[in-house]
């Protein structure tokens, strides 16, 4: 290996090295038990030097995954309103975000790298889990924290899809009907998982899936 | 260029030039405006040469996708069945297929080619016109085929979404429930699309989507 002399691990080295030492953790051991000390620690930092660079752990978390928008932000915004056109509004920054000049292919790097890295994969998973599922939790309408998760997962699975399909592969015709359409066609969908009934399967067909 | 002497071409590099000359011209051209005998020339053999290696040219398309499936054998075998019970027996086969130890990890593949690279996803979308969307045409229950189209494209969306967070992102709990409560909760959001009664939009709000 060849080792640099002469100087000082710079600024960038070391903000490289916490960076890659807290991708490696996160996405190992998860958010939760991840702490700012573990990633110090394998990035041979001090921990004060973590904080320096990132801030709390929930932001060095977000400086992994570079989601091209504020979650948080997104969130509250999209929750201040009337849940009954929640998927309407979730619909529209969706679009908003995918077919934005710089956001859009921002998220399509994400979803690549999640489909093709393990690595990203997992910490998009975390991601998903830490930043958007317990925000569902908290505003969803019902007080079953393990509905709250399926119907989070649900949308995921619509809302992907819809990005795949629209922005990425660009099947037509859904790849180029406006957006009142996708609302007008998507929406109820996405509407039934956030406050419809879901239907349980019935009981004597529960049989593990493998 | 090193040239191999002493030896014509054997079969192995023919098949080889004729379907990366195929790959080329139906990912530039699509299905339809590419010909056996434009293949043959671009492949630098004779057109017979390709029907003996690949027989026809749907042959030869599927070919150059791979998908791990036979698309008309599936197909027919899925519409054979009542109508308002077809989302649960496409779901059915959908879910047999991904947790299928071999063709399972050849969609994760050709999805993640698709999603990669530029001549995979017209690829793929050139398939799905042809393959899939012409056979929705020809068996949904409308006489509209602009209207069959949409619904095949929307039915992917959710499909695509479904396998991206259940198969290979694995978000909880959408990742882990039992086929049949995938069934009971995805099930009538295919239908829907399948032989619901669609939404138009708001004709005030009809602008042009970019």
């Amino acid at each position: 290996m060849r080792r640099r002399t002469g100087r000082r691990p710079g600024k960038q080295d070391t903000r490289a090295a916490i960076l890659a030492a807290a991708r490696e953790a996160f996405a190992e051991r998860g958010y939760d038990d991840t702490s700012i000390r573990q990633i110090a620690t394998s990035a041979g930092v001090d921990p004060a030097l973590v904080h320096h660079y990132f801030g709390t752990k929930e932001q060095l978390f977000i400086a992994t995954v570079q989601p091209p928008v504020d979650a948080a932000k997104v969130f509250s915004s999209l929750f201040a309103g009337d849940l009954d056109t929640l998927a309407e509004r979730l619909l529209t920054t969706f679009m908003s975000i995918w077919e934005h000049p710089v956001s859009g292919p921002a998220f399509e790097a994400l979803l690549r790298n999640a489909l093709t890295n393990r690595v990203s994969a997992r910490l998009i998973r975390e991601f998903f889990t830490v930043q958007i599922q317990r925000r569902a939790v908290e505003r969803l309408p019902t007080s079953d924290p393990a509905e709250a998760r399926l119907r989070a997962t649900l949308v995921a699975s619509q809302l992907f899809g819809l990005a795949v399909i629209r922005y990425v592969l660009r099947f037509q015709p859904l790849a180029s009907v406006p957006r009142e359409s996708v609302i007008a066609l998507v929406g109820p969908t996405i509407q039934h998982y956030l406050t419809g009934e879901l239907k349980e399967p019935p009981a004597t067909d529960l049989a593990p899936h493998h």
